[in-house]
């Protein structure tokens, strides 16, 4: 079994009532409601309003992989849960990071760079799928077209990623490099554009699709996990 | 004109004796001294007793490429100076790292991984140019021995390298991903593993001329310089 | 002095009206004119109906870069002459293969793969610098909008590239890996997508200027140049 | 199940006394007995010297994974039959191929380099993962001891590969990117260095197990297989 933890801002869905319709048990519960069905995969929630925002030493020990939405609140994350999350991910814990979480303190902190984009509410995007035999891409259509999304456009100062599995189209003109994979210490990262909390993108079943991919695809190998040290050589 | 700050922590020279031998003006002084022979090199220096490092605000500034060698007191550098120095390569302003700054606050900082190695002193090293067509291999031999070096081993824990520019072998029968350019933001970043205190590597020909050819090739293009910043586009 | 050969089939400017009117002087013509205007560029020109396609030994012998364009009689074209270019470019000439000329005998040979794409005339591009640090990149604006050109998508059944300089968006929903650079032996290779015959795309600005830095960037640093060979070492 | 084909020139195992003692039923033999033992693998063989070559094409088009060593017959195998390989690869067939055939003839249609390196028998190798989370290193060690191999050493002319996931040391000074994956068409592709004929290397329980998951990783997702082709999009 895979155990995922969805991690969830969980601010607009209190707050807006279109989001509140769109998502009504949030973002993590239409998650958690689609990765269950999955029999290999064993899920459970966490927002940022739990104390340590959910994530405990505890709660990470017993991740293998993090599912994580932040939008409004990522100043007020807390940098020592960050670093913790951090931790985690370089000892083997894999991170599916979503939409607008580009700009959390843990992405900035695991990529180095400022983590900026363009942006635009409301064009329709066309995600092609630019890597076929990835891991991630199976079973995922060459084109999937989105009706309504927030539109990211480049240049996204990103480091050089593993692949570049989606590339998005948007109707203003845009592209953008919508998903792509990184290593970084043991563990496994995708980062995945879709999913403005405004438009039902997650009710999408080749969104879901992938984003049950990239849940397998960055599961670690092995339980024990260890962050990589330092090591002296004897003679 | 490629103006060049040299940074180097000044700690060993200061109070081993045979560092004091190899590099009687300090391993900073060594290196001004070389560069400063390139007529499109305006080179000067800085160290950790300085104030502020001698990395204020006003010297990043005006510095096209950072030269960086650290060891000692890597726990010790200021975290404020780390991120400022983060902010400039982002910015653009180039980085050659050396050796042992692989474990540096800045370094950390920009790869966002632990940065850990394998070593042990006293090994001699052939290394070995493996992207020959690469700027940073212009006029460098196919293999360079180095008498004695300190080894670094693989698994060395970075994100994927934008090119492996030289690998080095090593005597105890360890391999190293010895030469490896970054980009980060709209900075270009090299790091060079050759260069223990208590070998003269920086006195050997070739490897002077990799240090000067990173140092054009880390220059950016443009004396102009801009953190990347989210961008809204409007209708 | 970079000695540059620029090759065109020139058969869709001998015959189709529209062709000559936007290149009367045929599309190497028009590119030997903008070439020829940088100091450091040694032009001429050759095209399909010359013996040996112009291509011989001796002009291969003496061309830094050879820029190339082809289309219609691309299974008509010589395959000794493919295989010595080919010979070639792993001996160190660069290589600027233009628009159709993805699917020339000369690309597939060093490429591996069938080069095949999506295409249709007849929308708008908007050609997006997805690399802005690489040389071919340099001076040129983040967007150009090429008010029509032929369109080809994604997937582009090539090997992944070194870096994708340019990523093409569609007016019809598609993207491209536009600007491609690849190493094949000791030599660069950069594949260009605008240019399309019945599009005066090779009369836009930056797109020369683009030409111009490709060129520069392919150019071998050395004027003797060596096929790689096995090489037996001795005890 | 993965359909295997391993496929052996099988010369130097008629003919020279030593092969014979080490592979006494030549090296497909001994490829077929290891990889018969996992349950997910159905393994057949064929030799140079089988009509066609024992490639035609109903073999290959029943074939997920052909796992490929060549030698000294290399310019006497059929260009027509490594052309219909490489149609295979491009369409989805998976390949790994071993030690001395990255000199076949099929390897340098799928790469389109020289392929050549620097080669010297009776080296003792140290075999380095250096891409610890890919698939083909699941379970295995950090580091191979090889008591004698031949020396590959580099610069290796291939096209940078997807990953480099060993890397190898040897006695006499040299290193190798002696374990590569490269994504040509619709196939996945691994080269990997050991397997001199003169060293029992395949007999050696970890490179048996790179083996296995090497095979493992190149398999197609789909049994149905289709050459990529041009794609003209209507209005």
């Amino acid at each position: 079994m895979i155990r995922v933890t969805v991690w969830n801002e969980n601010k607009h869905e209190q707050e807006i009532e279109e989001v509140k319709k769109i998502y009504p048990e949030g973002i993590h519960g239409c998650m958690k409601e689609f990765l269950s069905k999955e029999p290999d995969l064993d899920v459970r929630t966490a927002t940022f309003y739990d104390a340590e925002h959910g994530l405990t030493e505890e709660v990470l020990s017993s991740t293998d992989v993090l599912v994580y939405w932040s939008h409004a609140l990522q100043d007020e994350f807390s940098g020592e849960v960050a670093e913790r999350i951090q931790r985690h991910v370089l000892s083997g814990m894999g991170l599916v990071a979503l939409h607008s979480s580009h700009y959390s303190k843990i992405l900035r902190l695991l990529m180095g760079t400022t983590m900026t984009l363009k942006w635009k509410h409301d064009e329709s995007e066309r995600l092609w799928c630019t890597s076929p035999l990835h891991p991630i891409a199976k079973g995922i259509p060459e084109v999937i077209d989105i009706p309504m999304e927030e539109m990211y456009g480049e240049p996204f100062d990103i480091p050089r990623p593993d692949d570049v599995v989606f590339t998005g189209w948007f109707s203003n003109g845009y592209v953008f490099r919508s998903g792509c994979t990184f290593t970084r210490g043991m563990g496994k990262i995708f980062y995945f554009q879709p999913g403005h909390e405004m438009n039902p993108t997650y009710h999408i079943p080749e969104i879901q699709k992938i984003i049950v991919n990239a849940v397998r695809y960055c599961s670690p190998d092995c339980i024990q996990r260890t962050l990589p040290q330092n090591v002296r050589i004897e003679d």
